[in-house]
């Protein structure tokens, strides 16, 4: 069946019954993915439509790093195996599943080399060498790139792939202090880009300790949840503290020429922050896209018969030459070979956030009739300044698909005091649990064993609203075990 | 050593003696790159000044790019061996020297995968799926990303690495035309970034029919003299004809609905031109760079005495301030513990086209002493508008750079009419030799054979100035072999 085919049936899976399903065929319909070769299952190839998507939150992610003193490098592909083995040595627990390079041209290698499942191991000793004193303090270093982890599981574009594109950060300073303050600022960066350009609001937090990145100090996580009830963890910032300085050698002279160890942060954010957009947003129509990251964000599409053909057309081209030179992003369907429904329907799958619909009746009023993507309403715009009201109309659309996010997370949050009441309300609802919680990994293992969840997230001890009212009030007692308990902990099944 | 010391030092080998030492040491001394790990000769690191510079021209290539109708995607990092056998059926002679992936995580792999030596034998197959019908093409997709040749040679920082960072191209058309005016495209894409942004004149031109990129009609090329007389292969775009097409099954309907084999095309350009870059402007004081990817365009260096210092110190912050309002990169060096002379040497070898040098003299004549990176030259500047006049003075560097590697190329084709005289010449002088050739490969061999020396490049025909006379007046006679010559070759030495 070729990929027109499948446009004109449109999206047969339902999001609420087949969640899975509907996902991959709104990434295949909407022409975001393709699977990878035969014999390479767990890789995808990112379409142009997708790919744009994620140069766009590539570019709002790298200029907030930019403008707070980042800069980017890029350092090699592969690995040595004595590397990783040395990161081994530090973070216990850590064995990653990666591709092996075992040969280069007919030969073999004598050491065999991984292909980066992430980059600490080999930007750490460069880093090492490139700090000498306190004044070449703070350094920031930045690289955009594919890694490889050798999960076997099954593909799910954007959310599980073998293969996956992100950046990551890697900072050291001289204080404990300012490394702290660095986690946060990335950490806040991501919480905007998720908000501000995907339109998902997210849960701010660290990871329970058990869980935090091997070797680090803290980790610090934005969650997000998907409309199936499941968490995201969309992107973790981690303040090492000197645990990585130490063993990979990372130190200054200070003012007075003492040598000291730097205190380093790593942080991440990946593709699966577009996962979490196409599952947040889209529907039974097809994809939805906010206009801060569409590649069209206003499509116009005329209706005409013979004898009102020249007009519409005229009438539309000059409002698609108006919005292109106020900077809108427009795209004027004129296909004569294809009806406007069939173009409804088509651009709907597609995802653009606002389309004009342009007949002889606009035209004669001198009116534009737009309609939002997320719920179909339609609005009547003066011709006269559409440059300008359209923009309140894409704003109005992001606000929409912000607001029915923000419901889904805020109804979602539900409180329990025990383990059946834990399980119970997953198993009902998903969403997260937030109970008063030990700090005891055992207790987090019994809700584990029986279901797929976990403590996603714990809030920050200051972000009191986030916190169990018991926890706050200092007389709580752990849901699971009954122990005293001075942390919250969210509970919830995730990707 | 540290890094540190060697800066004090500064540049210690000898352009002109002694190549290939003085651009390792520049690369070095300059903090652009450092050798990959212990294990892995050929790799490197491009460090935030080098990628910094990589960012700027791929910006400037991918908007022309996207102005032109071309998307990016992303494909998958490994390639079966299968499909890579599947292209070497196509273009006899292509045996890639790859990095192979044997197994994943604790598996042998049932069939190794390839570290992307290039990508065309897996983009093809999607391209294959993405197209159905005429309405499908033109169909333009690009990739940023790295590769993986595993070639055994000594690494020469961007010019010869293991891996690489580079962009591909590939188009689909209607016609054979339209395939041969995307070539063109691309070329004068190539040839405007190298002169306009890396003020590197080219010389553009085709390779040789036995020297095309195998399976193509016609491999384009921008080629680039090095100052040590050596051509630089800049950037090629290859006009593939239907070869890759009919191999891969790209073919598309109509518009009498038959089926159609496209037209093909292939482009990319490296991260070897940051090598022609720092090999063509830089100098024996370190880096030079054009203000088009500077950096730091201007960096001012206040001079004072501890009774001078606050006047001096306020005057220079706020020119500061202007440049930066008017959008010029600048940076203000007012380290108290490092003195002017310092400074001078420090920013000389990083490379900044212009130096503010502003003093207690300077403050009190409202005047400000611009010095140019490239050929020390002292200029004074009102300190009234300099926002404006220092737009000039950025722009005078730009042209002495350009204007020094124009003369390198002009002073630099010889013409000869045998054997001796291609050989004597190119022993002597370096640079290009132009011949009457008969188009014989052998013709190329006999001179191959005694001087790693080759045809370059064959100018286009229509591109008369750059013939050899004889060429153009129909009555010539191979330099080699004395038959009939109708093309004029381009010898010379090359990267
Ligand atoms: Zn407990
Ligand atoms: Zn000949």
């Amino acid at each position: 069946m070729s990929d027109d085919d499948d446009q004109t049936l449109g999206i047969t899976e339902s999001k609420e019954y087949a969640t899975g399903d509907w996902y991959a065929e709104v990434c295949r319909k909407a022409g975001l993915t393709n699977y990878g070769p035969e014999g390479m299952s767990g890789f995808i190839v990112a379409r142009p439509r997708a790919y744009g998507l994620w140069e766009r939150v590539q570019g709002e992610l790298d200029a907030r790093f930019k403008d707070t003193g980042v800069q980017n490098a890029y350092f090699p592909l592969f690995i040595p195996e004595s590397y990783l083995e040395r990161e081994k040595d530090i973070v216990e627990g850590f064995d990653p599943e990666v591709a092996w390079v075992t040969h280069g041209g007919h030969d073999e290698l004598e050491e065999r080399l991984a292909v980066r499942p992430t980059s600490e191991s080999i930007i750490a000793p460069y880093m090492s060498q490139w700090i000498r004193s306190h004044r070449d303090l703070p350094l920031r270093v930045n690289q955009w790139a594919s890694v490889v982890r050798w999960e076997a599981t099954e593909t799910k574009p954007f959310f599980r792939t073998k293969e996956f594109l992100w950046q990551e950060g890697h900072t050291a300073h001289e204080t404990d202090e300012e490394a702290w303050e660095e986690t946060l600022t990335r950490l806040d960066q991501y919480e905007e880009v998720y908000e501000d350009v995907l339109a998902i609001p997210v849960m701010r937090g660290q990871k329970p300790d058990h869980d935090k990145f091997p070797g680090a100090d803290t980790t610090t996580t934005v969650e997000a949840l998907m409309p199936d009830g499941k968490s995201v963890q969309g992107a973790t910032s981690h303040h090492l503290g000197q645990s990585f300085a130490e063993a990979f050698d990372i130190t200054y002279s200070d003012e007075d020429e003492e040598e000291r160890v730097a205190h380093t942060t790593s942080w991440g954010f990946s593709w699966r922050s577009l996962g979490a957009l196409i599952m947040t947003h889209s529907d039974e129509q097809g994809l939805v896209l906010p206009p801060t990251l569409a590649p069209e964000q206003v499509v116009i599409v005329p209706i005409y018969q013979s004898d009102t053909k020249d007009e519409v057309i005229d009438y539309a081209e000059e409002v698609a030459d108006d919005l292109e030179d106020a900077g809108v992003r427009v795209e004027l369907d004129d296909r004569d070979e294809r009806n406007p429904g069939f173009k409804f329907n088509e651009w709907e799958l597609k995802g653009v956030p606002v389309r004009f619909e342009i007949g002889p009746h606009e035209v004669e009023d001198g009116e534009i009739t737009a309609v939002h993507r997320p719920d179909g309403e339609e609005v009547t715009l003066d011709r006269d300044g559409v440059a300008e009201s359209v923009r309140d109309e894409l704003d109005t659309v992001y606000a929409k698909l912000f607001a029915a996010a923000e419901e889904n997370i805020e109804e979602n949050v539900r409180d329990a005091d025990d383990r059946a009441g834990i399980l119970g309300t997953l198993g009902q609802h998903g969403g997260y649990v937030r109970t008063p919680w030990c700090g005891d990994e055992a207790c987090e293992e019994e809700i584990s064993e029986q279901m797929a969840a976990e403590i996603v997230m714990v809030p920050f001890p200051d972000d009191e609203e986030k916190h169990h009212d018991d926890v706050l009030a200092g007389d709580a007692e752990c849901a699971v075990c009954g122990d005293d308990a001075d942390e919250t902990a969210y509970f919830a099944k995730s990707y």
